[in-house]
């Protein structure tokens, strides 16, 4: 895959060793987040909303209801910057100044635009539930007419893109090295716990296959 | 404490019976965030970039390069919007249309002014160490006149705010509750691992004992 051209929006100014631009190291971060967190300008004022994302291709879908502010603005073609950030660990250093985090995160720009077409909507509907649980879209309840009308779906092509990465131990400068103060990283990651059945689940509905394997794998088991 | 005034900005629109107003609601969920996403605006473009923050009662911290431009943006008075997720679950209902998730998400509003005076920037920096780590401050090499010239805090007095929850089970439309489709959340939460020393450090320097507790308490141990 071919990399995001840099320029004055996506380029990584700090840090610049940090900065990725390829598809390959972009992708995968998105993919890898639940959420994003979608910024947009309304009357000169910012707003951030945390949402769930899915991609296709170069192409970055949201949902949400049809009435919402959020979708409505997203769709209306106006300049969006969406971000997510994976949390990798705690870095300590043997001085503040050189305190940092382990993290991986992407920051997405473009324009969105409404999908209209009910077999689209469908198609990233689809995805949506997929990405929360693959299996999940032909064993559940798939939306009626009603239910797709509420939803709106804006698909963003992704004009412009970068990652920005930060891994590994410290980096303290060469006088602070034999200064007596531990130095690390403390590691953080998600975790998946065992499935909480809805207190209204039918004692004869089973756990599914596709989701035993899937929280199995999630859980390392 | 007292609520934030709910007016334009700060309303929860969608699913309004998850919005919460009050400081009590909102301040847990900044405080256990570790990273924030700040969306500002720049010649119309929206932006949204994930850093570290830290809370002084009403006021918000953020800290950065001095050459940054989102700490330049930021101190320079300019609106923003300051938004922090935790996810707590993937909600799996009957139908694919109450699919959901479970989380905590604040959205903060004000505007930042750079904080110059030498005492307060300490102040600041101390709160940050001591949010990734209690007791890091006092045990770690402390900025000296260089690091803190270096280094840029802004602190934003929250003008406006809000949270928005979702716990507990799917909510499915009556008529699927006989569906025999297996629904219940997936539970997820941010865990700690074992600290891996930088391979840089000293066999003869011990985890302190503020570490050990830390990462224990973290791990439940």
């Amino acid at each position: 895959m071919t990399a995001f051209t840099r320029d004055r929006r996506n380029q990584v100014i700090r840090m610049p060793e940090r900065g990725h631009y390829e598809r390959d190291d972009v992708y995968p971060i998105v993919d890898a987040a639940l959420v994003c967190h979608v910024g947009f300008v309304q009357d000169g004022q910012p707003f951030v909303i945390p949402t769930l994302h899915a991609r296709d291709g170069d192409t970055l879908l949201l949902h949400g209801s049809s009435a919402s502010r959020l979708m409505k603005y997203a769709g209306a073609g106006n300049p969006l910057c969406i971000t997510m950030t994976l949390l990798d660990g705690i870095v300590l250093a043997r001085s503040v100044f050189n305190h940092s985090i382990n993290y991986r995160s992407a920051v997405l720009f473009g324009r969105g635009e409404l999908v209209t077409d009910p077999d689209e909507k469908l198609a990233a509907l689809e995805r949506f539930t997929e990405r929360l649980l693959p299996g999940r879209w032909e064993d559940a309840r798939q939306p009626n007419r009603k239910e797709l009308k509420a939803t709106a779906v804006v698909a963003i092509p992704l004009a412009s893109a970068s990652a920005k990465v930060r891994v590994g131990p410290p980096k303290d400068d060469e006088d602070d090295l034999a200064l007596p103060i531990w130095a690390g990283v403390l590691p953080l990651r998600q975790v998946m716990d065992a499935p909480l059945a809805d207190p209204k689940l039918a004692a004869t509905v089973a756990l599914p296959g596709y989701l035993r394997d899937f929280v199995a794998e999630q859980r390392g088991e």
